[in-house]
């Protein structure tokens, strides 16, 4: 940490600052004089200390600049540069989350509605290459009056959809009383972005040992982001999938929200963590999707997240962002191209096609 | 709810889109034909049709626009245009939120830290004309390793400060398992901003009857923000206070939020709900606290929120953009000099002074 | 336009203001009488009406929604939804931007400065692929003090950069009384962002002849876009290229901007203009830049414009975000592996590699 | 300016990078060693160093912290901690801008329409308590189709209407080219929130001697506002007002901008200069201008700018933002009112009412 003094301090008041804070906090401060300012230097394990709180310390002080991170367990130098890898057990085998692995997809509804449609969505999913199931039991939605989710009842269908299709289950938890319950179906849980700083429920889903999709709140820095990951990592569960699903920005006409891109390189030289792109929720329209998703490829996302359903007209939500099964496949196809370019597509799904 | 019609559509295409309208959801459709471009206007109940679902009936639709609100029991006219108030009882009296009483002082701690050292403060708020002691007893922190408050301990004692001083209780719950141990100790259940779309927690503290203060999320539009308070109201408790607490901005140099002063003139003619100002977490910064409680006052907010602590220096959190006592007690005049000019200062604490 | 009428207004009132607009604008309005409210349908030559002085009108109004674009002769359906091309002439043969053609790659140094360090770098982007030069003669610089381009010398460095090369040139006027001087030497005229609504200045390089690449404001819309595009070609000049570079959002830490891409898909609907992606400046990162590139050609950008200089670290600006020659020249492989894929790679360039 | 070194870094080539600092900069390098990162402090005259040309000089600095600002003249410190003033004079004597000063209200027209108009208009702003007129002459307009001003005879109108009404005149200048023209008529000229970064346009207003308003624009920082300021004192012109007229934010349903009102606390800390809010534009709605206008005063500002037309609904601009004179009047005696409680109105005024 870093103190930058006013101009025109008294050297007094530097020392008794500079003593204050070795004896509060047992940190050596080393005095660097400037031309114009002085700035004291913090040796020590500063990572935990407040900035503000030093702030407090004295009138003198213009700024404190932290520069260590706040994060620990999830940043690339805690694994010594190397990235991690989330290994998910599903009916159809093992699937690997990261960036030495082929990209994931992960498909399905909006909202889980009927155990036909979920069985039907999910064995078209499958046939398109896809490796989980994405489907809402327990729906988050700006209005009260809107469709909530079919709750338990979809929470069965996803169990009979997994049995059916062999693909594994990812699904949301809204509610620190629900985890368990959820944490039996699903093979991921997610949190979703308007519980990204819900810190309850993130000490919750880092207590049971389910690898947990993470969603970036739609106003969360990156750096915010990380720190929630690390709330579920630091609770003891390491198995983090980082999800960007579209930030919120000033215009608003086009697009629900503005997909982050970049986010993927930039998240690469902080984390080791696996990242996932949702194109759905990022663009809000269907028509939007595939362009996204291709580009999603291109930055190197480990994972695609992306709505399927049946009949979009007739969805109970989200049905203007979501593909068609037929949709899903024609898009699968074309991701293949560019995944292969880029080695980034599973071999052996390639030579089924 | 009105349907674009995009410029050179077959009139056919247009009486069979009418017609399912009609047929689905039992709604008039009205065509009206414009020089360039087809409207047509849907005619019936159509607050809770989703817009998203109507635009996917047809690729020859341009946009559909939603004229009606999706909030009702927050709306003003639900009130027929008149103002609501809360009433909150407390040792000293009960307590009015609403446009047609005087600005009601909340004051106190971020956190509960010492049972000495919240009993005094909140005697010193008491002294300097406060109504209501806020403390937090459950601190949602963006690092996991930052200090989460003292939980059940430091809701004893916020009942101990109550007793000691007469001043009604508010502090925040962060986890529905929560509630109901909240709502033993306090007189007003506060729902924190990063909480502000848990619909969990929302439909818990809808569903309990102590009043509650719903801050707003800091990239909540105000549309998201009344539906939130609508999800309280409509899960059984009308009592609700909204608090405007700053938003997120692309500026962040100078100020952890920005403040929106101009929420205030716009709620009221849109809610009928009480509305309070948060300075303090609305600047992050104790020297613009004074200055923004007075522009508070000005817009015509129906409570101030401060944060006061006996050291802000050795505060265990928000240390920063806390008042001392001694600082609380000057606003305080400030504002009553700015408050009477406004007829919005109590006469018989104005009486006292 | 479309006229929302608020509830429970008596019918007198909305046939005054019927007759009113009637008699006024000469509009023919058009009233459908709803469940809960009463929306007038505003029929004939709406597209130059300005909604707020429909708003004025009478305080019965609720609202008043545009259904009409603003700009006519950029949109889509101005050319019955085809794209339209511009074709740049340059020494090494004409080069045509639009979603018919190859992708164009525009490269160079963000400001000029020395005639020995364009030259080559002109030659070095010739040799990877580019088919125009980018480089400042005149920069908008933050600060007063900051370099602030080499004006009319650095103009004739880029015409014997243009001269050795063959490569067009592109560079920015920032002031209308240089409009003429820059049209001289420049085969593109660049627009920055700063000065996208700098109306005066769209006027004038809407008077000349040469092509403009208007960039997107930081904060622009993608509405204020299109309209400061319509200034252009309203003035005469039909030639304009739209580049994305970057939007600006709450989170400033990790990128200078965020990167819009899915504005490429958004305006290929609304408008028939090529679109052009800077990942140098969207980014600010060079380490950030190839990856974005890639991404920008899978969302189908037309031409990528790329920051070259031979040391980076030396640059008199923008030195973070610029690839060296071989760098570029590695990233030229990269995205003709994706351009192949996606048939958006020139056919001879790919014969001489 | 701080240089943080990434952790394992070789001591030799910190020593590497510390050698080249001071031979090409001449600056002295302080090594200091802390338990996780080592940081470099450069001790000197930094100010004008590029943090970015910095960064690129090695690949093991993690980041380079420029303690420094960046402007220099418009800063507090420049004046040793004291406000500036402007003085502007006008018909009716000298007008004062600045913090030991009253108010000073500046109203009008967004566009000058006819003389007629502009002469009645500016007599009722001079009875209600304003100093200067507003009136623009040249419009930016987001629309090529929309009315861009009278120009020229605009400017004649206001030079009629100051003589008749003895109000100082306050207008617009968008293009280098008519800087010399609106100078000879107005008192003050006017920089528009969208050429803030318009930086040939502030050094032409910075090399002739009339005072200046420098609006900030829509989605500029505070410092990168601070900054244009200092384009314009740095080209020689001392006489400039800053002028606060809302930013962009995400939630723009209800307000056109938002007012950042805390910005007037913020500036105070950091320049001399004085301050203005525009809480028309702020706002974009007349119904929010009074009570903005109050939390304008209650914050500090040294001048508000409101927009006051005869008949806003025939407005040729802006008209849903503009009150009527009646308005105005009204407003004028309640910002007596508050301005008197804060001894911010003019005493003279106030003896006349």
């Amino acid at each position: 940490m870093i103190i930058v003094i006013k101009s025109g301090t008294p050297s007094v008041e530097i020392n008794r600052l500079s003593q204050e804070i070795s004896s509060v906090w047992g940190i050596t401060p080393e005095i660097v004089p400037g031309k114009h300012k002085v700035i004291i230097g913090l040796i020590g394990d500063t990572a935990t200390l407040d900035p503000h709180r030093i702030q407090e310390l004295s009138p003198c002080i213009e700024q404190v600049l932290k520069i260590e991170k706040d994060y620990k367990r999830v940043s690339r130098e805690y694994r010594h540069g190397q990235a991690s890898e989330v290994a998910v057990p599903t009916p159809n085998g093992v699937v690997y989350f990261g960036e030495h692995h082929p990209v994931v997809l992960i498909a399905g509804p909006c909202a889980v509605e009927s155990e036909a449609a979920i069985v039907s969505t999910a064995k078209r999913i499958k046939a398109a290459g896809g490796s989980l199931l994405r489907g809402g039991a327990y729906k988050p939605r700006t209005s009260p009056y809107a469709f909530q989710g079919h709750g338990e009842s979809a929470l069965e269908m996803l169990a009979i959809a997994r049995e059916a299709s062999g693909l594994g289950i990812i699904t949301e938890v809204m509610d620190t009383a629900d985890v368990s319950r959820v944490a039996k179906v699903a093979d991921i849980i997610q949190v979703g972005a308007r519980n990204m700083q819900n810190f309850s429920l993130l000490k919750k889903v880092g207590a049971q040992d389910k690898p947990v999709l993470l969603k970036r709140g739609p106003s969360a820095t990156i750096d915010e982001w990380l720190m929630a990951a690390e709330y579920i990592v630091a609770a003891g569960n390491p198995n983090v999938i980082l999800c960007e699903r579209g930030i919120r920005t000033f215009d608003r006409q086009y697009t629900r929200n503005l997909l982050d891109l970049s986010a993927v390189p930039v998240l690469r030289s902080l984390t080791h963590l696996p990242i996932a792109i949702d194109p759905s929720h990022g663009t809000g329209k269907s028509q939007l999707v595939p362009t996204m998703a291709k580009a999603a490829m291109a930055v190197g996302a480990d994972s695609l997240m992306i709505e399927v359903h049946p009949n979009p007209a007739k969805a109970l939500s989200d049905g203007p962002q979501s593909l068609t099964p037929d949709q899903f496949e024609a898009l699968s196809k074309e991701l293949e191209m560019v995944g292969k370019v880029l080695n980034r597509w599973p071999q052996p799904v390639a030579a089924l096609v």
